[in-house]
């Protein structure tokens, strides 16, 4: 079974430790930069949200390596007692430039530039790649579900088959900031104040003897929130007895909420649902759909005009099923005040840090493209707005963050002003990055990147 | 920012505590079977490898609500006293039987089954079809990657791409199963005893004045661990200074490990390696390749005879990109004694609990096929084996669980008994599940399932 619980600093690819003690052995310890930013975007992606950034901060402040964590380093025999001491006394205490969450970034862009002595800098390279990278895709594939969903209320049901807790939690909050408007994860909702949402499993409904037994058991528990699901044997006679429950509800002064499609032919299913509700004079009852949904299906169903009130989303958004992964990268920028850059094929970078710039089209108010500027380079030109800026000192957050509900009115914001082609489900285009030019001539290998 | 720690018990679906807040009202709360399983494997999946149990059966023994929690579910408004108080004592008492994690299973096969008082088996499903789905997966992508490197060793780099800390430390361990033979994820390594292992960053290199200076600082630290990564700037002239380095260990008495591959024509720039550290008298010196590999381009390698010593594998494997996610569902099978099953369109379930047996061809003793029958069927067939047993009683785990090696061991065993056509990284072909009459004859649906 598990030896013991490793703190957070241990999730650390072994190399970042290993090299933080080369450099203190060599004395090569003076200040870096590293600038997080994915070197393309992923298939059918126009743009990503960036997300992950309080949890980024959060981790920068409370960074301590436990005794237990140190006692396990000690016993691999790889570190020396110089080192573990080092590790021992380890705080964060460098400073942070960051874009507020919820905005739209594209290729090559830093979203984040950490500033700091250069192993406090390097250790805390897996942690923040790993968090942002995950909390921007799955912020940019819920606002693709929503996109699709076309007004109609959107909620996360992914907990269970997302890649594990860390995951199901992150999926919560990154699709709130993308436009869903709840979640059934119950810990996220404690965790975030996050609404959350729940219907019922065909489970309910197989304990008792019959269909519309199970129906009443709910709606005597929770007359006032009941959405029932009738798919369990046959779903028309689902709606019936669903029919039933909601008139007994009406003769004791309550509403039922829904019904929930969770299989079959969704649009068809939610045309007969509605129609039977609606003879029924249950125009109230709304239809929640869900099993197996994403952008696609559910921009299918929206363009036919299946009368749905509610969307459940869980596996395909949960995992980010058609782009799991993006190519974010932590590169190192500057040493010791000196720009430095990778040239490997592929994969080179541009040396020193950066500035982002956005431009807006003067007559539609849309995005029209960004620069890439070094971070101390006047504005490109009249009206460009900086998208990085300082958000943690001397290792300590400075001033408010963004809330969460915040985080989610800016990403409303963005995505309001891309233009169209850039948020198509498929084949999007996406915003020119224009690289200045002195970045460009400070490339030592520019036709390569 | 975050409210409070919610613990692993609210990591739950709402609905789980609205159906049990009903159930307890409506005393509805009788004892059920729930049965884990996937209803079809992933596409190119001919078998997945069960992982995750060790992680179930720890959280059904663990499994309390904090007072955080409780504090929390009163502040909804959703629940009463009687059921905030039912939490408080809220203990897992129930039986499950399972798998040996690190056998290899299929469609429609339960890996787990629990057996406990309704709400007990239902609170714990979202957590179950979690782990074991995300374990699942990882275990299996790890198998194909060891397959297709041929015995060349194939280290864990997913730590940064995996989605969230959970799922890079669950995926350290289900790789590991799978036959990887370390991590670089340090906190893996010490919760579960894995092997660490790592190189170092391009950022290390570019820290220095030049790639040899940089490769002197490391091998200074690290004498007889040192593995080079020759791509920063140009891998040939990498390569030299990592000859030197080499040389310079050698009349130290040390041994430079190894050199690092991570971006360009991997199996062109192997080669030139190899001829330029055998030229340098050093063929113990080995070849590390890294940087986007998969199953697919690590076969493409092997089989060019690329004379590559150790893959690295992280995002593509770490994410299960061409799989990452199975229909993996927990559905009720019995109620109080009675089966039952629903018979929603392609997700219809077959009554009762069951057992699983492997058969084996008698010639060459591979995997033939295996039958699904009731739980308390006989045996379907001379020599058939049962792969579900006990595994936990009254919340208890029964007996010793298999290490970590020892399930390791397992995966190896499994594999090695399953066809070739079934290992076939595409469109391979699966083992056919024999499904007994008396189960299609209790199935009240069976052309649906």
């Amino acid at each position: 079974m598990t030896r013991f619980d490793p703190s957070d600093a241990l999730y650390v690819d072994l190399y970042q430790l290993t090299m933080a003690q080369a450099y203190l052995r060599s004395g090569q310890i003076a200040e870096a930069t590293f600038s997080l930013f994915v070197r393309n975007l992923p298939p059918d992606r126009g743009f990503l949200l960036f997300a992950g950034l309080e949890d980024v901060l959060k981790y920068l402040e409370e960074l301590r390596f436990t005794s237990g964590d140190l006692d396990y380093l000690r016993s691999t025999g790889q570190f020396g007692d110089d080192f573990i001491e080092y590790l021992a006394r380890f705080r964060f205490t460098g400073s942070v430039r960051a874009m507020d969450e919820g905005t739209a970034f594209f290729a090559n862009e830093p979203m984040i530039e950490v500033t700091a002595p250069v192993i406090e800098g390097q250790i805390v390279e897996t942690f923040l790649i790993n968090q942002v990278n995950m909390a921007s895709l799955f912020a940019t594939k819920a606002a693709r579900v929503v996109k699709a969903a076309g007004g109609t209320g959107v909620a996360d049901f992914a907990a269970r088959r997302t890649h594990g807790t860390d995951a199901g939690n992150k999926f919560a909050r990154s699709s709130y900031i993308g436009g869903f408007v709840g979640t059934s994860n119950v810990g996220a909702g404690a965790r975030y104040g996050i609404s959350t949402i729940g219907t019922m499993a065909h489970s309910f409904i197989t304990s008792f003897d019959s269909e519309l037994t199970a129906f009443r058991a709910y709606a005597d528990a929770f007359p006032d929130s009941a959405t029932l699901l009738v798919d369990t044997y046959d779903t028309v006679n689902g709606i019936e007895a669903a029919v039933t429950v909601a008139h007994e509800l009406e003769s004791r002064g309550s509403r039922l909420v829904g019904i929930r499609l969770d299989s079959g032919d969704i649009d068809f299913l939610s045309r007969i649902a509605r129609r039977m509700l609606d003879d029924a004079s249950l125009g109230y009852v709304q239809i929640v759909a869900s099993g197996g949904l994403d952008e696609f299906s559910i921009e299918a169903l929206a363009k036919s005009g299946a009368p749905i009130g509610a969307y459940g989303v869980g596996t395909l958004a949960g995992v980010s099923a058609d782009a799991p992964w993006s190519d974010a990268a932590y590169k190192q920028v500057t040493y010791d005040g000196r720009p430095v850059a990778k040239f490997s094929p592929g994969k080179a970078t541009f040396p020193g840090p950066k500035q982002v710039w956005r431009c807006f089209d003067a007559g539609n108010g849309m995005v029209a493209h960004d620069h890439l500027t070094s971070a101390d380079a006047d504005s490109p030109e009249p009206n460009a707005t900086t998208l990085l800026h300082v958000v943690m000192r001397g290792g300590t957050v400075t001033g408010d963050l963004l809330s969460l509900g915040q985080v989610r009115d800016r990403a409303r914001m963005e995505l309001g002003r891309l233009p169209e082609s850039v948020l198509e489900l498929t084949r999007p285009t996406s915003v020119p990055v224009r690289v200045s030019d002195e970045l460009l001539a400070s490339s030592p290998d520019r036709e390569k990147i």
